[in-house]
């Protein structure tokens, strides 16, 4: 399965949904490096409402991306966690320090836009 | 016992007093999220001015609920701690690190309502 990452103002963002297999969020953090260092873009979104559980190892590669994004100079967004899987992240000890969050796509947007502070 | 949580300019408040039971507690917090959900609002205010007591599943619940608020794009302030309930959650460890508190409610939403930092 590949799931599209959509390059918007300098801006990749892409919208998990469904179920995924512990590969295809492999291969969408791959593409995402990928495609952030080849397009020079500011920034990652990423929009998880359309998922109805995440479970450790998506909450595990969703901080790294986070994480080496950062490493290679860009933002990341987390957008859209619906509650029951707010309370799965809390109860897994899965906090996801240091990653902005925000509540819709349109949120994340403006924070990505916005000068770093 | 249902406790009402008012909407208010965008910020979910929740005044919590009397004696509570355990399942009050964490129905709180279930209609919490889900109305933060629902109505996407931008913070939440936790009002404990009307507790006395302040037991240590109330506090990992409110220290929880912050977490899952921030994850889902939102910020969390807790208001109105008694100075008997700040002394027994220091004695069992239960600091909240990460939270904000703040001294009452007109201070707490003034936080909420400022830009984040």
């Amino acid at each position: 399965m590949s799931i599209p990452i959509l390059h918007v103002e300098g801006f990749l963002i892409v919208e998990l949904q469904g179920e995924l297999k512990d590969a295809d969020i492999a291969a969408v953090q791959q593409s995402l490096l990928e495609q952030l260092h080849r397009e020079r873009a500011r920034g990652v979104l990423i929009d998880l409402s359309g998922l109805e559980v995440v479970d450790s190892y998506t909450g595990r590669v969703i901080r790294d991306t986070a994480g080496m994004v950062r490493l290679m100079g860009a933002r990341t967004a987390v957008v859209g966690l619906r509650p029951a899987v707010a309370i799965t992240l809390v109860e897994m000890g899965l906090e996801l320090p240091g990653v902005h969050m925000d509540l819709n796509l349109e949120r994340g947007l403006e924070w990505l836009r916005a000068p770093e502070r």
